[in-house]
């Protein structure tokens, strides 16, 4: 049993241990947390064994009636591999301990691309990160784009990608996050970061990309153009080409699915863990062909699509399961794909077929 | 095995019929739709018997794969009562539908207090509505106001309550209401029919609210405060009455919870179905007293804090438990409380006597 360490327990570093203790092949070694708020009451209820960041702050744990099971380089030292999930730019502070520890580790996207060997995205370069010792798992934004680039490169060949990213402001729970009531171009300078992200997946990829911020918290939402080297005759070719990715889902326009709001709604009525989406949300009227450029948009939940990215990696990284294995077992055990969607669909079909 | 139909499967009517399939004392006869979108979807997944709220529109399910079991006058003929959860003004236009079955049904809180015999609060008049053939469970905002006073004037009487109702403009899924970016008076004349409403269950109470709408989706947030008969001599009397109510939930100050968005995110932590929040969440530090004025701000979930107290009124007129034994009964199968919070303070206590 793989004994996996999550050093910070935010938004993304919950999910993955939640997502690490519902595998069959992995366990929590415990998880580490900055400060004694209601999340880390939540990790105390999980009964995750819970590691101060920090020698200095273990009173505020104390007072708050939390048991600590020790400091972050115990929990690295009782760790096969370490997810690091601390805000952008704490996990490359943090390399060293891993590195002193001996301990393969994965950081996240908001980690300059050049904290690790590799930049991960298990649809598009799984084999890549076997046996590296430090792993980025790229970002909620450029894991949508990989997902959605990889099986239209294979298909019909990309000459070139333009996209712009309507990004949430913050998260849910980042009240103090802006803007309010404003679009702000961000950044303002074009292409924007996203683009070389993705080449850091893709690096013969042609892309550009533009960001802008919005007064949400829910998703991401992509607009997306790829001009095809080859277009097919006829754009439900590719819609069903899109339909059979895994981790894409599709909006049939009859679901009267018209946001994030009844997005993260419909999620929530299916039951899923915090509401999460892991899936691209594409919605399917809006897959478009014009001469060579195809078109979407696409939602992001930024919360969670990286999560089953970061089971993956892990057994990339420890050499547990091949791709395909992986990818299939993450699928099953976090509850990937929707059904009501595609019985739905499914059963429409066949009456239309029976009429 | 008492059989409730659910007219209306909307942000209430969805989460009532969970709510009764959770109960061991009835059962979910069938929901009734108008359109067959992502949440009749959902219903179909639940495998709840859909009805069609109008003939007219039946091909709308068929085309998107959904079977029906009949029309909502089917329903209604198959259930033993009904919970009406249709939009505000449709329950009164409905009303004759139950005569003809003779069947009792239950109203919410957007139609006018004359549509039932009785307004209803589980906490403060559950008694009123035994033996009743249509009763109203009042509204998500008077539903918070009726928990809150109802302790507070059994212990220390009330001269007067005045309140002011920061509202949320809509819920999550309702992409297309306002307002945005703004504040507004609503309604500008005061008081409010809010206070009004919460007088539908306490005749004699004196209250005056004030009504403001805001461009948030998440929660109410309502500023109280209630001028005493008779002030504690100190506060902390107050909040552990206060803690010791089944359905109101004390926020602590050190859990790092400011508002809206943290509290859902609470929820979710806590595996809570679709995040709901029944109990009204009270920010402990914000219990003041200054003299007989006794002030606190609670956050309203206005998507579920009615659906216990439509089980319990569904219980009450139909004679199946007393009110305690209801009230007990709807809160462990709903999963009222959350020991995580209730935990850390025992903890945090346990520790500070042990020091």
């Amino acid at each position: 049993m793989l004994r996996v360490g999550i050093n910070g327990y935010g938004t993304i570093g919950k999910r993955v241990a939640d997502a690490v203790r519902a595998q069959p092949d992995m366990e929590v070694a415990g998880v580490a947390k900055v400060s004694p708020d209601y999340v880390a009451l939540g990790a105390a209820e999980a009964e995750y064994p819970l590691y101060a960041v920090d020698e200095d702050r273990t009173d505020g744990f104390h007072e708050a009636g939390i048991d600590l099971a020790g400091t972050v380089d115990d929990l690295v030292a009782d760790s096969d591999i370490v997810v690091d999930a601390t805000p952008s730019g704490i996990g490359a502070q943090n390399r060293p301990l891993y590195e002193r520890h001996d301990t393969p580790a994965l950081f996240q996207g908001g980690e300059d691309a050049t904290i690790a060997e590799v930049s991960f995205n298990a649809r598009a370069n799984y084999d890549e990160a076997t046996d590296a010792d430090y792993v980025r798992v790229v970002s909620c934004n450029t894991t949508g784009l990989s997902r959605l680039v990889s099986p239209i490169h294979e298909d019909y060949g990309i000459e070139k990608v333009r996209t712009t990213l309507v990004r949430r402001g913050g998260d849910p729970d980042q009240t103090g996050r802006g803007p309010i009531n404003d679009a702000l171009p961000d950044p303002v300078s074009i292409p924007s970061h996203h683009g070389p992200d993705v080449q850091t997946v893709f690096p013969e990829l042609d892309i550009d990309t533009i960001g802008l911020k919005v007064p949400t918290t829910m998703m991401h939402v992509h607009a997306v153009n790829i001009t095809l080297e080859e277009a097919p005759d006829d754009v439900s070719e590719i819609r069903d080409r899109l339909r059979g990715e895994d981790r894409l889902l599709m909006i049939p326009d009859y679901a009267g699915i018209d946001g994030a709001g009844t997005l993260k709604d419909l999620a929530l009525d299916a039951g899923r863990p915090r509401g999460d989406i892991w899936e691209n949300c594409i919605w399917e009227e809006s897959i478009t062909i014009e001469g060579r450029d195809l078109y979407c948009m696409q939602a992001i939940h930024q919360e969670s699509d990286v999560v089953p990215e970061n089971i993956d990696a892990i057994r990339s990284v420890t050499g547990l399961l091949d791709g395909p294995e992986s990818r299939a077992l993450t699928n099953e055990t976090l509850g990937i794909g929707l059904s009501r969607l595609d019985n739905a669909e499914e059963r429409a079909v066949d009456r239309q077929t029976a009429d």
